[in-house]
């Protein structure tokens, strides 16, 4: 019996050569597919994540539709603050809201670390996900929220957009904020090494709001705790992705926080990034909106985004932010068939 | 009688010497200080701005407060396309919104030219303010929204945060988008003309959403016709001042816009913002949500600022985004008088 080879999408997380360029699509599983809907019907987010025969249909019906190289568990960055009852919920249409924001050094103690009896729904999830994977040797992607990230939900409360009282907080009282941020790390990592100890082959590490900051600001308040989590899991056989928005000024001091990939958004463009990064890999970054104008402006658009990946090797195609929920299925099929076909795997 | 001295603030704006670093904030004309909340009351701010004593009252209160370098009319990027009637009102914590927004080639009959007559309201306000500035020699910046930015909330027919209608419109039928630009090149024009001949000294350009774009989408769909509004007025004797947000990755090309200043948003760090922009004067980039946590913090904010705007000349500076409504007046007070006493003002 000969050796089941490793995943093309593996292999370009770690700068290997591959067959052909790995794709898969940030929020892929989920909102834009019909098949979703109907299964998830209404309530919250969280209630479908509890249900791990639910989770994980959700997690295979991308596979199914797209024939992307990943699956990505199905899940949010909430899920173990809202396993630890620190009191958030998800409210469609808004995200995720929490009741008492983390104020004062007293809530520390709401955050306990995390069990993994209060996670068996992601495991349990993981555990159903990995036997259907297995066939197609196609890896399952973990993922958490980055620490920083995080930290902006607990202590605004909600979605922001001027990130006025975490930012306050950390000029203000930056010992309360690095107390914070290492629970966050501590329960990050807990998080991480459950889903990889399940099976996940590869880990993102989402820090969605790390664009909120300046440099000097990232590389004080985010960049330690994300390289944290990073180390946190470094024994482990796991391939790594660091993702923000609005992170064009951060990229060369993500790619020094330890995962083997940095995610590219769409403001920045490919080849530019590979030169803000240095020699991680890249993942990115085609603009979700060109896939709502029909398949042939988005494989139009597909191709500029190939072009300017070039043709070296540590390249996985995605989009450079999550799938919109307008989005026709159609046209994402239609992507990654171009890309599969088109890609220049840097085996030239 | 000698002759009265260029303001520091225009001498800046040309790359010329000055003797302290000028300074004025985006947004400082309204919702942040108590005497605008006081003299507006509730309605829509298209209401105040179409009342000559309360809009020119709102352009002059920071002057007196702040003591900055410069007052900005008190208008709105949507005031020339409410003139005309194409039906858009600002509804209090959303912004613009379209009843029916521009979706083929007919609306375009709804762009007719800006006549003197329509705008009335904003030349007879300029009128009123340029007899209190005259005292103090404090300039007038009037200023317009850039075509794109403009097409974005007609076309979306609100804010958002996706522009997938008019990116749809500009990928699939661009000779509409184009016909859409052209129409609002010449308003914008005509709008910028009158309230230059009026007294305004200085205009801004407010290209609000070009960070919606990719580079190559920025130079085809929206630099062409910011370039033209540039060009329109190039004959008249007036500073010009490019201003968008999350434009990291399009500063260079903005450079080439035709304007005198290209504001740089507090994403990017200044020493690496004139970098991008070659020998343009800069403004900017104060992060507005580190005035919020009291003086003493605001002012090592502006200091770290300081720093990295360097010696040369050619620096005007600003908030990297509007005032945010909750800003303690006195703090930015504090702003100006440090930026006063402690900017270098490439005189050494």
């Amino acid at each position: 019996m000969s050796a089941v080879p490793e995943p093309d999408f593996l292999k370009a997380c770690r700068g290997e050569a591959v067959t052909r360029v790995p794709v898969w699509f940030m929020r892929q599983a989920g909102r834009s597919l019909p098949e979703y809907r109907a299964l998830r019907a209404t309530g919250s987010i969280l209630d479908a994540i509890a249900v791990p025969e639910v989770a994980s249909e959700v997690t295979l019906q991308p596979i199914r539709r797209y024939g992307v190289d990943a699956a990505i568990l199905f899940s949010d960055i909430v899920v173990p603050y809202h396993a630890i009852g620190f009191g958030v919920e998800v409210v469609p249409g808004r995200g995720p809201v929490i009741a008492e924001p983390f104020a004062s050094v007293s809530d520390l103690d709401r955050l306990p670390d995390l069990t993994d009896e209060l996670i068996e729904h992601v495991t349990a999830t993981i555990d159903l996900v990995i036997p259907e994977l297995a066939p197609t040797n196609t890896p399952l992607i973990g993922f958490a929220g980055a620490p920083f990230t995080v930290a902006s939900y607990l202590v605004e409360g909600g979605p922001t957009r001027e990130f006025a009282i975490i930012k306050t907080m950390m000029h203000r009282d930056p010992k309360l904020f690095d107390q914070l941020l290492d629970r966050l790390v501590a329960i990050t990592i807990s998080f991480l090494r459950a889903q990889i100890e399940h099976g996940a082959r590869a880990v993102q590490l989402f820090d969605s709001w790390a664009g909120s900051l300046t440099k000097a600001e990232y590389e004080r308040f985010a960049l330690p705790a994300t390289r944290k989590v990073f180390e946190g899991i470094a024994d482990l056989d796991v391939a790594t992705i660091l993702f923000g928005v609005g992170t064009g000024e951060l990229l060369g001091s993500m790619a020094t926080a330890g995962s083997n990939v940095v995610g590219i958004d769409w403001h920045v463009d490919l080849d530019e990034g590979r030169r803000r990064v240095g020699d991680k890999a890249v993942q990115g970054n085609l603009d979700p909106a060109r896939c709502l104008a029909g398949e042939a402006l988005a494989i139009e658009a597909t191709r500029e985004v190939l072009t300017l990946a070039g043709t070296d090797t540590g390249y996985i195609f995605n989009l450079g932010h999550g799938v919109l929920p307008a989005t026709d299925p159609d046209v994402l099929a239609a992507v990654v068939k171009a890309v599969h076909e088109e890609g220049k795997a840097g085996v030239e």
